[in-house]
């Protein structure tokens, strides 16, 4: 189309910017974009159910990932000791991801970025992280446009998560070698008015992935069957 | 399946925990995931072709999406000024990004992290950033595992972008009013050995959205037509 005998000057680089839209996106998607945000005590069953839901909607041919500790804190939010091999040890101490409270903010400030990213390509992100604070969550709520984010609440109690102590942390945690241990010494805020609410403690994954697919399609983000 | 008197102790969370894996989400999209990195001086049409090979890789029903700063800057690699409001100063004054060599750093390397991410979801991930550091470009390769990341050299001589200035940058640049601009006042190190080298100064882009498409062809990340 744009042609002339001085390339360098004629050549236009808008020409024919259009991108393609979100609407595009979930058009071809055959479904909306949204961030599942799984949140509750560690050992509740959050990754297990968050998989259980990935599963089935792949399974529909349906577009989601999940995000969660295994894929997130390899890279997108290492740990200083990582950073520091390729970055040098500055840059690890000022971008690198522990545990304090300033650092977990900025740890769930990025996921609920990046969740939304995938959001914005009409992706169902489904996030699986203890996310204690209250404040962190509603931080992610405010930053995502209305209807984004599916906050669900994976309750169970204390002592059915600490019983099940799949990673031993519960056992560090008591023996004071972990500290600031969510539910031990640190808390766990509670949602107040989670979209989803589903008890680990009584009822097997595949069936709470079954309330959440039935939610999906209650609120229109995917079609239902 | 999971079944018994006292479900509290008998819910196993682990149960059927099988995660969808990369190989089952790639033959949903029925193409590979990946990562498109271009990369260019200011102006040399980075993003208008990102989004030109992004419209084609969507109207054949593929799942890719488009990284650039309009996405990224306000969210994940927000400026400190963004994140004051919510976060408070010392917050945002720690993981803001700014434009220093360290910032950019981390801003090339969280960005590389995130389209690893798309990737891994199935999706072809284009990114549209100037990254003007060899060395923050290969880092994010290095990152990446083989073959995921495809650099997009877009040459175009610094006359040309500077004379077509789209959003003044140059102009600002040249009057001393922004410091440090690429090609100005800073290095623009070009890719050694790319994937891919287009020349925006002597065709249009969607000349150069089919070169891409067909590399992507003969690489078999996507089935050719």
């Amino acid at each position: 189309m744009a042609s002339g005998s001085s390339p360098a000057e004629t050549v236009d680089v808008r020409w024919h910017a259009h991108a393609v839209t979100r609407a595009d996106r979930e058009r071809a998607a055959g479904h909306k974009g949204c961030v599942l945000w799984f949140t509750g005590l560690s050992g509740c069953g959050k990754s297990t159910l968050a998989n259980a839901v990935d599963q089935r909607l792949n399974a529909r041919g349906l577009r989601s990932f999940v995000l969660d500790g295994d894929n997130v804190r390899l890279g997108l939010n290492a740990a200083p000791a990582l950073l520091a091999a390729r970055h040098g040890d500055a840059f690890a101490k000022r971008f690198g991801l522990g545990f304090s409270a300033e650092d977990r903010e900025e740890n769930i400030r990025r996921i609920g970025a990046v969740a939304e990213l995938f959001a914005q390509a009409g992706i169902i992100a489904l996030t699986a992280f203890i996310s204690p604070y209250r404040r962190d969550r509603d931080a992610v709520r405010a930053m995502l446009p209305a209807g984004d984010f599916v906050e669900v609440f994976v309750k169970a109690p204390l002592e059915v998560c600490e019983g099940r102590d799949p990673k031993g942390l519960y056992k560090k945690a008591r023996a004071g070698e972990i500290k600031g241990f969510t539910g031990i010494d640190d808390p766990y805020e509670e949602p107040l008015s989670p979209e989803i609410i589903v008890d680990s403690s009584a009822r097997p994954p595949d069936e709470l992935a079954a309330e959440v697919i039935a939610w999906l399609e209650r609120a229109g983000k995917i079609a239902a069957r």
